[in-house]
């Protein structure tokens, strides 16, 4: 999969679901995507098998490395993959790489059905709503589970180690899920920004959009002021045909508008927004586009003065874009219709949150950036009927895996960046000694997971030292009671 | 449903395995049936109001009384059902309605889709295994969540009240998953005769044949001895025309025996002595047929000698079957096609034992009183496959529900009776302090479960009042926590 192909993927899932009114794929969403970046140079040095594991039909895609694994007193690490190819989530979660030594830990990336090249039907994997009857969080955990009591029936010297899932985002929930229903299987779980409670109304539906504009807010006098201005200034703007053909050019457009794509502008631009905050790390990042350290800082110097006329305004939003889209200079023009082309992964999520991960999301134009739109569930439940002939099941997550009321369960590390959109859906106080809550102040979506960098601010380093704490117990406690069982 | 529908549904359940050759659906088995018997006279009393809970296209079938329920400090007494008909289990779980006052508990009895009028495709339910996928274990907890969360939702006072899960047999099996899978729905489960260990080898398979041996060995004097010499018995017998004539006539059959039939016939006697077993209760019963009080200590009297002659030996194994088959006098014949007639009930398990409950069962004529027979998990599985077009999944369920490694949950009574040949595969010693063992040496199939009975021995009453006691303290540390919480 090459670098166009895997950019098309992040757009289709960086979509909040609150910005969009046209297409019900982008509009459910929620970007549960990893976003990526700087780790590259890193992945290419880094050694790793591939294995496909037959498992009920389906030829189950992982990455292993074996290169720190010791048979005596030595771990598991697996990771719990999300919406899309292994191979991105293996590459780019260097903080795995940069601990096996210390826990002795053989590193597992184990695809998600449904995504990458783990299709339980091939090509017909998503012809239509029968094939997809498999695509569910709980077959995926039991996938998990089948795939690690195969790797320890099959592996000598694997048989009796402490495993340990870790993943982020999505992955990052079904790592502390699969802690909380598979407790026999895995002996703790890291779960980096998973947003847990962003389901069900177990938090406001705003939280999300409001952290996207605090984190513009207190990156540049007058940004979040500027974005907020910027939609009624493309409203008023795109009311005649020289409007129109203006903004196509001073946006830099790859293909004209004309009055019917204002709202897919108006999406697309709240879209970037959103992937900024998201993968606004503190050190330059190369993997979607390169990127410079602290990307939102760097747009809002765009975005100083509000008060400015509609087309000044707008001139300045085209040059905070242009540091996403365009950092590099190479980009000829900007192409809005990148975020509607589907990958197999944007389906994939697609149907997810067509019926089981239903992330209700709001703004209202105070407390964030956005133009107001309410969330309404009757009109995404149509959207998801016509697109895929399924409705959501809006309570079912919380049903299933306990909303807030989890405090039965043990030995989560649920860690969260305050500048993460997704921070807030998540788990950010301890609920029990067991159940720990890890917040990073200067960390964007599971900054954690990343490789090492010398950029790394002191809170993520901070934050990665108190994880390997909690594995290292996990791990002692494990052959503590091994011991005595002996 | 007649008496006459219910019989035959339970011994079609009650087969065990390891001793039957022909029939996919009875050798999978493991009888799971509750055995019920005398609390029918109570059942008349009591009042229950049928309900019916729409649940994605399956009308859920469920009794309750809120006879003793006080909004004010009560609780929610939950039996999740097993595989028949609700109004069964209701009716011969005297135990929930004798501690209902003192809990200050609703009641409810919820129905297992597929089972009684809990049919999700209504007459097509068992048409094929496209109409059976959602007969599992998993789904049936998934049923059992939604209706909570669905009677919180519409009770008025029950929103706020702790809720504990009931069952017995598989029906225990559920109640002891429940609480694995969704501590945050009941805050204990009492799981009376439940059988988690009876699969994937976990225990030797021999195990319940051999406790169905010891009931007899110790309830009369060469009673399994004498068993031990039938089969050898009826094989001689059964080398002539004449023999066989004289069997047909000597055991009252209804049907004139050939020779292909005495695999059948060796069958259906081992399952009646497997019932009896069941069944083997202190006083006298009369759901299933009219059965004197320890019912086996009445068999084994016609079974004093295994010195005699192959016909007096018949004769004699012929005055045992009475006492299942005939105790009032009734009876013209006995009918061996009896337990091959199916109830809906029947296919239900059936199925679920070809694909989930997958429970090896074997005798070696040794340490049992059977004739030898292994487990073939390959020949079962051809027959599932030509039964049902499944294959079984034996190491699933232990996967799923983490088999002997289930010490990080809390709040579980496992109970067993020790005359119970299912006792061999459920937990009989504490795990942990919030993991605990009940063991009732006077008690056969959830014993404890009945309604009290005079006649009670001290092991069940004890068993009761610690059951009651874990219960009353879980209701409290319940009420604890949600003090603490306001």
């Amino acid at each position: 999969m090459g670098r166009r192909a895997l950019l098309l993927l992040l757009l289709a899932f960086l979509a909040p679901g609150a910005a969009i009114t046209l297409r019900p794929t982008l509009r459910t969403l929620g970007s549960l995507h990893l976003p990526t970046s700087s780790t590259s140079r890193y992945a290419v040095a880094r050694n790793y098998s591939v294995h496909y594991f037959q498992q009920k039909g389906l030829a189950g895609h992982l990455h292993m490395s074996d290169k720190y694994w010791k048979k005596d007193g030595g771990s598991i690490l697996f990771y719990t993959g999300n919406e899309g190819d292994i191979i991105w989530f293996c590459n780019n979660t260097g903080f795995m790489w940069d601990v096996a030594k210390e826990l002795k830990a053989m590193l597992v990336f184990a695809e998600h059905r449904y995504y990458g090249e783990s299709l339980p039907f091939g090509h017909s994997s998503y012809k239509d709503s029968r094939h997809l009857n498999f695509l569910t969080s709980e077959q995926a955990l039991a996938d998990f589970a089948e795939l690690i009591k195969h790797l320890k029936r099959t592996i000598p010297g694997a048989e009796n180690q402490p495993v340990i899932a870790l993943g982020g985002s999505y992955g990052g929930m079904l790592a502390a899920w699969f802690r909380m229903k598979y407790p026999h299987i895995v002996v703790g779980a890291l779960a980096a920004s998973a947003p847990i409670l962003q389901f069900d109304n177990l938090i406001p539906c705003g939280v999300f959009m409001k952290i996207v504009t605090t984190d513009f807010r207190k990156s540049g006098p007058y940004c979040s002021e500027s974005i907020r201005r910027s939609w009624d200034a493309i409203n008023r703007l795109s009311n005649t045909g020289k409007g129109l053909r203006w903004l196509t050019e001073a946006l830099h457009l790859c293909n004209p508008l004309d009055s019917q794509d204002i709202q897919h502008l108006k999406d697309w631009i709240a879209e970037t927004w959103v992937n900024l905050a998201m993968v606004d790390y503190p050190y330059a990042s190369n993997f979607l586009q390169p990127l410079p350290a602290w990307p939102i800082k760097v747009a809002c110097q765009y975005l100083r003065n509000p008060n400015v006329s509609d087309s000044v305004l707008l001139e300045n939003i085209f040059q905070a874009l242009n540091v996403y889209y365009n950092y590099s200079g190479q980009a000829q023009c900007l192409n809005m219709s990148e975020t509607t082309t589907r990958s197999l992964g944007s389906q994939g999520w697609s149907y997810q949150a067509c019926t089981e991960m239903v992330m209700p999301f709001c703004t209202n134009g105070i407390d964030d950036m956005f133009e107001p739109r309410l969330w309404d569930l009757k009109e995404f439940s149509d959207d998801c009927f016509n697109h895929w002939g399924v409705r959501p099941r809006p309570s079912w997550i919380s049903t299933l895996y306990g909303g807030k009321n989890i405090s039965s369960h043990t030995n989560i590390v649920f860690s969260n960046g305050e500048l993460d959109p997704w921070s807030g859906g998540g788990i950010t106080e301890d609920i029990t000694d067991t159940l720990v809550a890890i917040t990073i102040s200067e960390g964007a979506h599971h900054l954690d997971l990343r490789a090492s960098n010398p950029l790394d601010p002191s809170s993520v380093l901070l934050a990665r030292t108190l994880e390997v704490g909690h594995m290292k117990k996990w791990i002692k406690d494990f052959y503590g009671r091994a011991g005595k069982e002996e």
